[in-house]
């Protein structure tokens, strides 16, 4: 007894873990400097600690009310009805939920490449198809709506990542608007802004004021320091009324993570502090790596290093751990998180020695 | 803009929260006793509430070696290999990995009726059908091959509940494995044991060794009191080697929730009270009630009371929440959670007077 035809699913290839490296390479975690997942390096707010130690003892039972105060908590942040507001297991929960309120079997999602797999994952898990439109290297992966709109062919999901993962690019806002205003009635613009709280510009939240096709989906993950726990949101126009019961996993996004969430939201000074260490990071390490760099709107910088998976390899060896952009198809690229001010430093010093000493593909 | 047409998908319903009822009556929350989502009474295990207080100040890092590590030390328990254990967010998660494996758009599931309605809500989610066999009042709630087979159509996967819920029956080991041999070569037989450690039957994970078409499912929900955590697994066959990769949603379990279960796991004592707390509960439930009740291998009672939405309303303002179980089908009939001795005792006092005031419907 065989599974079905899964071969059309590529497996996700995440970010190397700090324990995982040190076991492979039997060294002590505590010597290993993490820059590959573009998590938080000040840990998450001590206001979320402390709700997580709080409902330790409650585990045993069911979510329920921590997920309706959160899903409402946002809703006022945000000035949109609860039923707007979809809370989810991370950004790729709100994703599938997106994904069965709008695909039938072959309709068809848009999505960036590079860009986060999961958008096509999910597509495919539920029986769509992928296109893709092309953030290149060659324009600066600068980010347009002509440049969707060139491969859009109808289909029903169409992803823009602002700011781009992982090149830190931004779809400008009146980019967003024409899109908006330019794809058939039957297209839902999906927006991720997981890396948001890093850019200057505004979040698209409020273009549902004006806009029924358009989703933006924000994630605890990154900002927040909530990457462990497994909670998102998608803000959905407010025609959908009920669709949220219809396609949603009943507490998937689990009591302990809502609480932690609804601490995060409360400590504005840790994400503040957060934001202001990832925006030195960035220009320091634009300014410092001796090869080329683009501007980032995120949390992370692309470097271009020539042969991605020696550097990222022999940067290990040495304690560094940064993605390998291989996997999101520049295979000369790699991914530098931001790290607090030593780490950056130390990531520096590191790249550039392991840069000068591995040759150019 | 709408969603597709969603009005097949019918929304989950959910044991009601002790917060959210208190906030109804305006009672108190300590002033209630919950027994209507089956959850553990003696709460998490002292070792899991440890492990979460320890992971705390690490949660703004991604998943990783936690998960690795629960599904070694789970395959380590049932003798199985790595591969074939599928760590996931709830069973929920199990079930939502196995339809993406086995469902093609029109696939059908064929699932017992009462039951838990998530089979059928991830199999629409992925464009599957679902079909019932009951499990029926009229013979005792009774489970056996036959009865399963008569409404077999050749379906893709066929849903087994053993402890069954809400009822309390199982499906005799010897009726599992006629179904094992009786189903056609494309039929996966999906095993949902979350609670099979109040039962006295075997598992059935050791069938895996001899038949490639059963799966079986398990919770840390349950017995391990975590369920606010979401974390369960399924054991797949073990001619599925890399099919996980290919339906399965990175992080999904997250860190914390794969700790706490690696320590629940490790604190055989905490699950061998609360097992034997049930089998107390249960007994007194079906000795004390003044209704007929029925034989329940689960760590809950069904008890036939008349009208189950005025005698469960009744009971919530005297501060006992049990499960109506109209929303399964069964209008007559309360599920009891089997809780301490105390909350046993206060909720058999409050239902019998209950349901003596109650007019009968």
């Amino acid at each position: 007894m065989q599974p079905r035809d899964l071969s059309a699913h590529a497996p996700y290839v995440p970010g190397r873990g700090t324990e995982e490296v040190a076991r492979e390479l039997g060294m002590d975690p505590e010597d290993l400097t993490k820059l590959s997942s573009n998590e938080n390096p000040h840990g998450p707010s001590p206001k979320a600690v402390a709700a997580i130690e709080d409902a330790a003892p409650t585990v045993s039972v069911y979510p329920k009310t921590a997920h309706t105060d959160l899903t409402d908590a946002l809703a006022d942040k945000w000035g949109l009805e609860s039923e707007q507001v979809w809370v989810s297991p991370g950004a790729d929960g709100s994703i599938d939920y997106l994904t069965r309120a709008m695909l039938n079997p072959g309709d068809e999602i848009l999505e960036p490449t590079p860009g986060f797999s999961y958008y096509s994952m999910s597509a495919r898990y539920h029986h769509g198809d992928a296109a893709q439109y092309e953030v290149s290297k060659a324009d600066g992966f600068e980010q347009s709506a002509d440049r969707v709109l060139d491969a859009y062919d109808g289909g029903r999901m169409v992803y823009l990542t602002t700011p781009h993962n992982p090149t830190g690019s931004v779809v400008p806002r009146d980019e967003l608007v024409e899109l908006a205003e330019s794809v058939a009635d039957h297209t839902l613009l999906v927006v991720d802004e997981a890396y948001a709280e890093f850019a200057d510009e505004p979040s698209a939240i409020d273009l549902l004021a004006e806009y029924d096709n358009i989703a933006v989906m924000r994630t605890f993950s990154k900002a927040y320091g909530l990457a462990g726990l497994r909670v998102g949101y998608a803000c959905v126009p407010e025609s959908w009324a009920d669709a949220y019961a219809r396609v949603n996993t009943p507490f998937a996004a689990s009591e302990l993570a809502c609480r932690a969430a609804l601490a995060a939201l409360d400590d504005e000074q840790h994400v503040e502090k957060t934001v202001e260490t990832a925006r030195w990071a960035r220009d320091y390490l634009r300014e410092e790596l001796d090869v080329p760099t683009w501007e980032s709107a995120g949390n992370f910088v692309l470097a271009e290093v020539g042969d991605a998976t020696a550097v990222s390899q022999a940067a290990q060896r040495e304690g560094v751990i940064v993605r390998d952009c291989g996997s999101f198809g520049l295979p000369e690229c790699i991914r530098i998180s931001c790290g607090t001010e030593a780490q950056t430093e130390h990531a520096v010093e590191v790249l550039n020695r392991v840069i000068s000493e591995v040759p150019t593909a």
